[in-house]
Formats: structure tokens, C-alpha cells, sequence
């Protein structure tokens, strides 16, 4: 390489590692908002975080970081680039040219509209009043068409978005994916209705002491390996994991007081976004790709840690006595009531609540309407319609009102289209990776059973974690299993799953 | 105004809005490091608060600014601006005139310079190895008077430092206060020592529960008119306040287990830094006069609350009852006893430990030999011996080593100075102001007996809080008192205060 290309490199290197600062400081903004940010300050603070994004996203498309990635970005330059520097300069290229593109006071417009919308989304929720909030979601989907135009459609205007959140997944894959996945989880859905060995779950409905909550929590957490001198465990409304450096990945959980098991999965579930983040490679630190590579990947990893493991017979064989000793209003249950009662599968209305095998089929519905939307001209005056429509088709249950229906996401109300899919994608990647794992490790689930959990979090470091997002989801799922992203695993591991607990 | 004075004046108030919002990430991120941020994020997350606090340095000498000063200081633009604009803009030219004037390379030397210093000075102080740390200090100073020579010599080089924390004082102010205020309180440490009635202290060595500790500092800090939707308490090693903004204004304390008072004088004396940032007027939010006028004012607020207030006869007439209920331990102790006991006056070796009256001595040492140093060529080597010289001279004591003495304080470490006198000059205002509030509120002490502090917090709200950064120092104390700083209200007083405690 020459000088000047080198300079250019080590400037370049310089301007993301800055990028990575404001980055940091908005997370911390953002984390001690929801964690207990004192309420007359908010305004204040929303306009802080306000100008830091800005300065970042200024950064991201600044003439300085044009002229950076002009150099390294000729072939000559970029053949001999390192494989950080050039996974970081094609992921800043991407950026750079999607946001380039798209005229300043759009953007602006944008941010204008979805701050009104998402408080007009909260009220017209809590009224289930659709109609109230059709017209910000109208103006919003018509913007995100214009958007699509400027970034570029792909195979289809839904391609574009899937993109934005699960790199290179289209419309195309995911179809064939849910499609697939839809065919086996429709009829086991319908066979564990009708089975009549349906576990019992009252025993769950008593009060659990809140202290006790937060010692279990921070006793699994320790059992996962996670590292509480790089990161912390505190309270929010919604759980949510962020990870500010390697060094500082922070968890929240929210303990309910009638209900021991949110607090118990939420744990694990962000404990696994926590240990993707906490053992990302040291090279990687201080660069865009110190980060989980996609939402999916991010998402395999949390639900790797709640369900496959934390929702395991083998995992409640080792800890059941433990959570029994915190909470002694459950020393009469049954080890094998308790399994059961925490892998009831129900139709329900609200995806965040949902089971392990419904979930799925909550995503696929949105999936689905989102496409009808931006590739098949469906009009937001007719999503209710619509959505209660599948929700009787895959679910078998309409909800009595939009509040309970077609409000309850915020995404949509933020603009996030094409984010759903990754939640599913996440499930499907995780039993594929699970496939692998068992394979690999043929202790499992005994190393499970003994409380032997590190030898799984080394795995998982040593095949994902540690290369953050420097290797793309796909390439990913290729190197870690053998194979593209297989919807059968997903299917397989749930069949087996509920065969046994509800005796089909 | 012409137009074009009229956006220049807009753009500017913008660019301070920005340089504002910078500080609020940047104290957030520094209260985070504080209050229990992760170990391991630690080295990122300095390099991250590197970067904004450069961030924010640029846009305050930017050429934006330059181009926006040159505007407004013309005199026929100036006298047309409105007093909070004026105050800011002129606020703004001293910050660039004076950053504008060091070459950027002194400005990085400094920077690595007292980073390493102060952790050559933290493993010095555990040594005692002032012979470590010299070197360090010997750089830090002389590199200080080659700043000084950059911002402008004033009366003497030392007046150019302590205008950088109390703007207009000068050396020969101070040199006038602190004579007059050492030649009467000297004499009152003598007849102090030579009292036979001194106070039993002996019932404050028990230990005392932690979250008994809490609940009574959130209890008083409710009692001062703390306004918790605007803060938080928090724990931290050494307890400080931070401003956010004005609706977010922080404390933190620390809960010793051996020692009650630590926690409950803390809690009053950051309070009442707190209550002055969060009684800021909101015509001032988003500017940079939304802050204490000076360190010295600011120290003032926390000294009337926690000193003349909280150390005072009415204050535990009403409090301490409520105190005997959180810890009954001290149920036998009678309130005149445990009055005189926090009141207790002794000679001791480190500042920050020590009584109300004695303080003052140990920051009139410091700036005497702060004098030394800058004005009158003593050298670093010669510290050790001057301030041990000094400590005989006006405490009477002499440090057993280096550590308890002359490396006691982080401040050289860091090159602050011309810090300490604020101190110092925060109990002269305090007991100033105090003189007038009890002219002025002829129920002064009838209120705190009933425990009506409101009525004071409004007061002081009215005569000081709700200007911020508008008034100077000066125009402030001659505005509230009528007159300038005047040290005999400090030792009237102390004299009266401990004529009666030690029946002198």
C-alpha cells in the first residue's frame, strides 16, 4: 500500500473509532434514561441525544469519511487491506452511500414525524384507537417508500428493509424459510391443543419476594459466565441488553412480583445478548464491528441461553432446588410440574408474552403484513382487518380490540419495518447452532446438568462471539454449521420438545 | 440590531446550546465512572470522555465562535443585547481569548502530563514518596507559568490562576480576607485547646446500618426542598454533586458503617450544591449560564447547609428525634450532647476531615504556598518542609509522613491551582449571607426548630440560585449583603458559635 493510502487508513481507522465514542455516549444516554434518569430532566436529555446522534451520523457521512473511503475503497487499495480494515470500510461504505442518498430534509422530516407518532402510538394504544393513529403510520409508510426509492430496491421494495436489520436476507429466503417452518408448527400447534395432558401452571400465580428475584438472577447470570466487571444488572420497565465497550456491556431486567419466571428468563435471555457482546475479540475493540453482526445473530444467542438452555429439563435438574431455596412457596412443587408449567405452549394475543412455539407464528403474521404493505399495496386503513384475519388463521383467536391487536408493537410506530423477521430468524438460528453444538460437545446436556455451563459460553466464544461483526450472519451460520440458515431445525428441536411434554 | 447581527446572535446561542449538550454527556459519563461503571470499560470509556472534552473544546475556539464573537463584542451590538446574552457572549470571549492564546501541543503536553501525574501521585501518597512525585509536579508547575505568560500576567502571576475558578479575585483581595480572618480565627483554636469543656465523642464510635444511613439522608434531603423528579442520590467513595441540567441535578454520598455523621453531613452539603443547580432560572436552560457563577459561590450553598444549617442547635432540636428513630443506638444520648459532639473543634492533619473552624486553616496554608510556588520562586523540592513549617505554625501538629501531609490532595496532581481558596471564600459568603438571611428573616431559627426549611431554600432560590452564571460572584454578594466579601461575618460567627459550645 501506499502513503497516502496508509494515511488514509489510519485516519479512517481514527474517524470510526470516534464514531464508536459518540456511539458509547449515546448508549450510556439512552441506558440511564431507562434505568432511573430523574423525569424533570428528560427533555433536556432528549435534545442531548438528539445532537450526539446527529454528530455521529454527520461523521458517518462527512466529506472527510468520502475522501477516506474513495482511497481504500479502489480495488489496488482494498485487495490489500487487513480483513478488519476492509470488513469495517465496506460496512461504512454501505452506510455511507444509503444515507448519502437520501435528502437531508426527508431525514429530517422523518425524525419529526415518528417522535409525534410513537406518543400517538402510546395513546392510541391505551384507547385502542386505531383510527387516531392510522394517519401518522400512513404518512410514515409513504416516507419509507420514498426512502426505498433513494436506497434502492432490491428484489422487491421489502428486500431493502429486511436488509437494513439482517444483511443480505430477502424476501425470497424468508419466505421459503416461514413457509417451511409454518408447515410443521401450524399442525404441532394444533396437536398440542388438542392433547389432553396440558401441564398445570397455577403454582406460578403466588407472590415472589423481589430481593430473592435479584439474587437468582445474579446467581444464573454468574453460572453463564458473564462478567460483572464488565458489565451490570439493574432495573427497567422493558428488559433490554447494551453493549457500551466490551468492557462494559450492561443488562436489565424487570422483577415482577406475581410472576418469578420474567424475571428468570429475561435474565438468561439478556445474559445471552450480554456474553455475544462481553467476548467480542480485543482486535475488534475500538472499530464498527465491536458489535453482534445482525439482529439474528444477536437474537440465536439470547434465545439460545432462555429456551434451549433455560427453558431445558437438564438446566432445572441442576438449579430447580436452587430457585426452590430462594423461593420456598415452591418446595412442594414437582421438578417435573415445574418443566412443564414453563414449556405450556397457549394461543395468546401478545407476542411478548408468548411460548416458545407461538411465537414464531406471531412473527410470521407480522412478516407477512409488512410485505403485503410495501410489495403488495395494502392500506393501512385495512391492517386491522387484516391482522385480526390472521391472527383467527394461524392462532385461532381474534383479539377484542386493536389495543390487544394491531397496536401492541411500537415498532411500527418508530418506522421499523423489516425488524420483526429477525426475531424468528433468531429462534431458527439458534436450533441450527444447537444441532451443531450437541454434536460437537456430546456432553451437553450433561454439562448442563452438573451446572457446567462454561464449556458452552467457550464454544459459542470461540465460534461466533468473539468475531462480533466481522463475519456477515450468513457467513456465520455457513462456518458454525455447515449450512445456510434450515428452518428444519427449529421445527425438529420444537417437535421433540413438545412430543414429550405433552405426550403426542 | 441589523439582521445580520441578529443571525450571528442566533447561531452563537445554537453553538452554546451544543457546547451545553456536550457537557451534559460528558458529566453523565463522569458520574456513571463514578457511581459503579464496570471495571473493564474503564480504559475505553476515558478515551471516550477524551474525546467529547476535545469535542467540545474545539466548538468553544471554533472559528464559528470567532466569527460569532467578533460580531457581537462590537460595541454598538453589544449594548443592544439583552442582559443573558450579553452575559454569555462575554463569558465565551474570556473562555476563547484565553484557550485561543495556548499553542494545541502545550495544551496536549498538559493533558498527558496530568494524566500520569495523578496516578504517579496516587502511588506517591500510598508511599509517602514525595521524592516519586516530583518530578511530576516539578513539569506540571512550570509548564503552568508558561500558561500564564499565554492567558496574561494580571497584578501578580498567581491572580491569573485564581480568576480561573473565582472570576475578578486577586491575590490582593485574598491576601486582605484571609489576614484578617487568620488573625482572629488563630487565637479562637488556642482558646479553643485550652478549654476544659470539651465534647464527648465517644458515643458517635458504633456502628450504624447502611440503610438506615439512606433512608434518614433521603429524609433530609425531602426536608431541604430536594427536588427528587429533578435528581437522584446515589453512592459514590467521595460524595459529590453534578448538574446536569436543571432538571437533572445529581448527589451522591457514602455510607461509612463506623461513622453516622459522614453520610448525613454529606447529604446536606451536597444538597445544597444541588438545590442551587436545580433552582437555576429557566430562562437560562440551555445556555451556558445555567451553572453555579463561581466554585466559591457554589461552596457557599453547600456550607450554609450543611455547617450553618445542619450543624446548628434548631436544626437538631427539630431532626433529632427522627435521627434516634433510625438508629437507636443513640437513643441515650442527649441532644446537647450529640449537638456539641458534631460541633467538636480539634486540630487534625487532613483537610477534608476536618471541623468547621479549623478548615479554614488548612486552606489558608495552601494558598499560601500555592502564593509561593507561582509568585515568589519557592521551589517543589522545598514543599515538604514549608508545608510541614506551616502545619506547626497554624495547627499546632506536624504530618508523620509526606502522605498525610503535603500529598494529601489530588488537586497539584492534576494542576489545580488556585482551587483552594474557594473553599475557603464559600464559608466567608456563606456566613455573609447568612448574616442577612437572619436580617431579613427575623425567623430564621424558628423555622428550622419547626422544621420549615422551605421558607430558607426559597430565600436563597430568590437572592442567588435563580441566576446561574449571570451575576458574577461580586455583583452577587454585593447584591444579596449589601456589601463585599467581608471575613468578619465567618469569625463572628465561629466566635460566637464556639464561645458558647466550649463556654470560652
Amino acid at each position: 500500500m501506499d502513503k497516502h493510502a496508509q494515511q488514509q487508513l489510519e485516519s479512517f481507522r481514527n474517524l470510526a473509532r470516534k464514531i464508536k465514542s459518540y456511539h458509547e455516549a449515546i448508549g450510556l444516554l439512552h441506558w440511564d434514561l431507562r434505568t432511573g434518569a430523574p423525569k424533570k430532566g428528560v427533555p433536556t436529555r432528549s435534545e442531548t441525544l438528539g445532537l450526539l446522534s446527529t454528530e455521529a451520523f454527520k461523521l458517518q457521512t462527512s466529506v472527510e469519511m468520502k475522501s477516506y473511503l474513495d482511497t481504500l475503497t479502489t480495488p489496488a487499495v482494498l485487495e490489500q487491506l487487513e480483513d478488519t480494515d476492509r470488513r469495517q470500510v465496506e460496512d461504512c461504505k454501505k452506510e455511507y452511500d444509503r444515507s448519502q442518498s437520501v435528502p437531508p430534509e426527508k431525514v429530517q422530516a422523518y425524525t419529526v414525524l415518528t417522535a409525534k407518532s410513537e406518543t400517538a402510538w402510546e395513546d392510541a394504544k391505551h384507547n385502542s384507537d386505531f383510527a387516531g393513529f392510522s394517519p401518522y403510520l400512513t404518512d410514515i409508510v409513504k416516507l419509507k417508500q420514498e426512502f426505498i426509492d433513494y436506497w434502492g430496491v432490491k428484489d422487491t421494495r421489502y428486500d431493502t428493509l429486511l436488509d437494513m436489520y439482517e444483511p443480505e436476507l430477502t424476501v425470497e429466503k424468508v419466505d421459503a424459510v416461514f413457509a417451511r417452518l409454518k408447515a410443521r408448527l401450524v399442525p404441532l400447534q394444533e396437536k398440542i391443543n388438542a392433547s389432553a395432558n396440558k401441564p398445570n401452571t397455577e403454582f406460578l400465580n403466588q407472590l415472589f419476594d423481589k430481593d430473592q428475584q435479584e439474587k437468582f438472577s445474579l446467581f444464573i447470570l454468574g453460572q453463564m459466565g458473564y462478567d460483572f466487571e464488565a458489565g451490570r444488572l439493574d432495573e427497567s420497565v422493558h428488559p433490554f441488553a447494551t453493549g457500551l465497550n466490551p468492557g462494559d456491556v450492561r443488562i436489565t431486567t424487570n422483577y415482577l412480583q406475581d410472576d418469578v419466571t420474567s424475571a428468570v428468563f429475561s435474565s438468561l435471555h439478556e445474559g445471552g445478548h450480554a456474553l455475544y457482546e462481553q467476548n467480542i475479540d480485543d482486535s475488534l475493540a475500538g472499530t464498527l464491528l465491536a458489535e453482534g453482526t445482525s439482529m439474528g445473530i444477536h437474537e440465536s444467542q439470547s434465545r439460545l441461553w432462555e429456551n434451549m438452555i433455560g427453558r431445558s429439563r437438564p438446566f432445572w435438574t441442576r438449579y430447580y432446588s436452587d430457585l426452590q431455596q430462594h423461593f420456598p412457596q415452591l418446595s412442594e412443587v414437582e421438578l417435573e410440574d415445574f418443566y412443564r408449567a414453563i414449556n405450556r405452549v397457549e394461543s395468546s394475543l401478545i407476542r411478548i408474552e408468548a411460548d416458545e412455539l407461538t411465537y414464531n407464528l406471531h412473527i410470521i403474521i407480522r412478516y407477512e403484513i409488512e410485505k403485503m404493505l410495501f410489495n403488495e399495496g395494502l392500506e393501512v386503513k385495512d391492517l386491522p382487518e387484516t391482522w385480526n384475519a390472521k391472527y383467527k388463521e394461524y392462532l385461532g383467536i381474534v383479539p377484542p380490540n386493536d389495543g390487544l391487536g394491531v397496536l401492541q408493537d411500537v415498532h411500527w410506530s418508530g418506522g421499523d419495518f423489516g425488524y420483526f423477521a429477525s426475531y424468528s430468524l433468531g429462534n431458527m438460528y439458534a436450533a441450527q447452532i444447537l444441532h451443531t453444538l450437541r454434536k460437537e460437545m456430546p456432553a451437553f446436556d450433561a454439562f448442563i446438568a452438573e451446572g457446567n455451563l462454561i464449556p458452552i459460553k467457550e464454544w459459542l466464544t470461540d465460534k461466533i462471539y468473539r468475531y462480533g461483526k466481522s463475519r456477515t450472519p450468513s457467513e456465520l451460520i455457513l462456518a458454525v454449521t455447515g449450512e445456510e440458515l434450515n428452518p428444519d431445525y427449529l421445527a425438529d428441536y420444537l417437535e421433540a420438545k413438545y412430543a414429550e411434554i405433552y405426550k403426542l
